[in-house]
């Protein structure tokens, strides 16, 4: 159902011409997310400031219309694809940096910011900001927030909402929120904040956010290593901990995502590995230097050696294999279902090895990579949507896949959120009563259903 | 108003005669908490199971009695006091660690665990559970999440919701609600557990926690200096954090506050000394010992030298005179008021010389100390109750810091929650609109409103 003339033109008096498109030639660009899910909205506004927000969701809420928040459109379950008929509001244009307090640690910038953007400016005063989802490079803080995004970092860092300080937000039904403090701790009334957090815009309109920042690392260092089995690479990681090692990152690639990727960066993939490890260490040079001696010794494998990345080319090789990874591996088939299963890490070596066999019974190729310190592994299945039987196998697959999932004690989404493409699989992981509590605190802060409906909830 | 006979009746079937205590003679041992309020409970229930616990609901809920969930009594804003003729929920016998695993970093234990138990039992598989709050020998798990208490670690490690993976409990109307994850990350839903976090029993009952462990530090290194004044403190601070240093914990202590635990400790207040910073490095042999390095470079004063612990004993009296500060403090007069504000870092010593001439001209002593790294700083106003003149005088004081720390972009409680005593200062901080969507909140959780009433809300 296409939206009114009249609102269009009642949205031109809000906001300016310049910030509605309703131009059905354009709104193509703003059906989809990384999901390739792709659903028409009614209209694209780029709002500039709460109070035409409020004055837009007045309008909204009387005429029952959807609106979806929405940052660069890089989310991998849909959280940000468009109602068909609904308004898009897209924060890209609301993309400053207002104020970086070098002293007390903090910056406050508007939803479409990009993360790399903060990183950047924070990196200038020596400071850093950790959270990191692969897509910083144009993900925006509106969106992490929102799906309260991860990333390789998160196992010594912790994720978005670790470094959200503030918030200020407006409800569903137009209430301005400011919640948190620009202060690390705050315990004045409920923690809003967090719970607005991961809520992928269904509960409240970000307009701005207070992020915490932390002294930048003196140093960095990258290393890798080959295993023969994932057994041997979790004891590895084991072993790490046991010695009060704590890397920065540790990132794992199975050996079919290897191969996929082997063309993009040339990366040379052992005889006999099963999977490669990459990790990183940072602090002080001290720091770096000590753990790096703990680890040679730990890995006396003349076949499969520790490698350090002796510069930054060599370490931004590395780098470049996994940053592609996720579309190296979409090239296998024609369609890619992607997962974010997070496990305790104690199960992972016998789940990557139960994917192993159910690729090889089911003819379809897996690749698995992803946080391996966290247990948040990424499964790649790979099909194609045209051929249903096929097709059909992938998904009873995935949905075996999420039993195990649960029943290791595991959730089905560690970064990516529920958005659409996890909706049917969240009832295996929540009681009836905790949805219920949700959906009604959908209801406080959004009585009329309109914030991104048709998401999270089953 | 005294609870029916009947009801007394009821709960001794629900929970055995031996959980229930309504003997006039025991019940003033539940009656208040450290801030001294004292209001005497209906009765005292020793709660074993979620099952009886939603028996008790139901019940309470039919006869709109208050509920009063308690752990150790020891929080500082009223949390846990009693409404009179309510039903305390002492969990202090539900008070086992049910699984510390090593491999997967977590521990899952009863609400009534000591906090110091953690730590020893995660000690002993060579982990660390950083939370800290003062109390934390006698402190209880439930009540450091419902206060979400910090303490002195929480500079570098943050507070206890940020080891806070998941969390069982029962909403007012008696659902028991699963939430969070065994594994660091979760992002199914909305995030429940830090929205319970921090609300001071009035959203839900907690019944079971897993808290996220981390592999212990190989060293720590306690270093303490005095300085001329709060400016030089502040600077020297910042230079540490210019240095990448993060120190472990970073606490203060004024002259008051010093000459007040002097017979306590024996330690020796240096003339011309404002106040003593105590610091702590962590980490690896060869990072603190880099740190050290570093840091003895930056303090070259001949008078006010920087001083290492060389051994644990020395540590330990340094630590001791940290400790004795709440208790030696409170000798000074008979009242003392307790404040927990949090300021922008950059505010603090200019806040430090204001408090200084406030109790000047109020002829009033006011000791602080705290955990300045955060700018979580306690304030203590000396005073006496019985004299109307001079405690009104001491309220009003405390009425203008307030909003001095709201001014400078500060929070009016960091760790200690809002209870009863800072109930009245929470609009200062907090819009109606912010307040009133904290209320729909409870509402949905508690729709009787009889989760430890009176607290938080004005």
């Amino acid at each position: 159902m296409p939206l009114k003339k009249n609102l269009i033109g009642e949205f031109k008096n809000i906001f300016g011409a310049a910030s509605v498109i309703a131009d059905e030639t354009l709104l193509p660009a703003y059906a989809y997310d990384a999901t390739g899910i792709c659903v028409l909205p009614g209209c694209v506004i780029f709002p500039d400031c709460p109070e035409n927000i409020t004055r837009l969701l007045a309008l909204l809420n009387e005429e029952q219309i959807p609106v979806i928040p929405r940052g660069a459109g890089t989310g991998f379950s849909g959280g940000s694809v468009p109602r068909e008929g609904g308004v898009v509001l897209s924060f890209t244009r609301m993309n400053r940096i207002l104020d970086l307090n070098k002293r007390d640690l903090f910056c406050v910038c508007s939803p479409g910011t990009v993360n790399g953007d903060v990183k950047e400016r924070a990196g200038e005063q020596g400071l850093f900001y950790p959270p990191d989802p692969s897509s910083s490079d144009i993900s925006t803080i509106g969106g992490n927030i929102a799906e309260n995004a991860g990333g390789p970092l998160a196992f010594k860092y912790g994720v978005t909402a670790d470094y959200l300080l503030g918030l200020k937000c407006i409800t569903g039904d137009g209430r301005l929120i400011d919640t948190g403090s620009k202060t690390p701790k705050c315990v004045t009334g409920y923690n809003l904040k967090d719970l607005i957090a991961g809520s992928e815009g269904t509960l409240a309109i970000i307009y701005e956010a207070t992020l915490r920042l932390i002294p930048k690392p003196e140093s960095r260092l990258l290393l890798s290593r080959y295993f023969r089995d994932f057994t041997e690479m979790t004891a590895f990681i084991d072993s790490l901990l046991d010695e009060g090692i704590i890397p920065s990152l540790m990132e794992f690639m199975d050996r079919r995502s290897l191969l996929s990727v082997k063309e993009f960066s040339g990366i040379a993939v052992p005889d006999g590995a099963t999977c490669l490890l990459l990790l990183e260490l940072d602090g002080n040079l001290a720091k770096t230097a000590y753990e790096l001696d703990k680890i040679k010794i730990m890995s006396p494998d003349p076949y499969f050696p520790l490698t350090a990345a002796s510069n930054e080319k060599e370490a931004a090789l590395l780098w470049k294999t996994r940053k592609a990874l996720s579309p190296s591996v979409a090239r296998i088939s024609p369609t890619k279902i992607n997962e974010d299963v997070v496990l305790p890490r104690s199960r992972i070596a016998a789940f990557l090895d139960h994917l192993a066999c159910l690729s090889t019974s089911a003819s379809l190729p897996i690749a698995a990579f992803g946080h391996i310190g966290d247990g948040n592994i990424h499964i790649n299945i790979m099909t194609d949507k045209k051929n249903p039987v096929e097709y059909k196998k992938a998904l009873d697959l995935v949905d075996g896949i999420m039993d195990r999932v649960i029943a290791d004690g595991g959730t089905i989404s560690g970064e990516h959120g529920i958005g659409l493409t996890k909706k049917d699989f969240l009832s295996k992981e929540l009681s009836p009563a905790a949805l219920n509590l949700m959906k009604q605190i959908k209801g406080v802060f959004d009585p009329n259903g309109i914030l991104n409906p048709g998401k999270i909830f089953p």
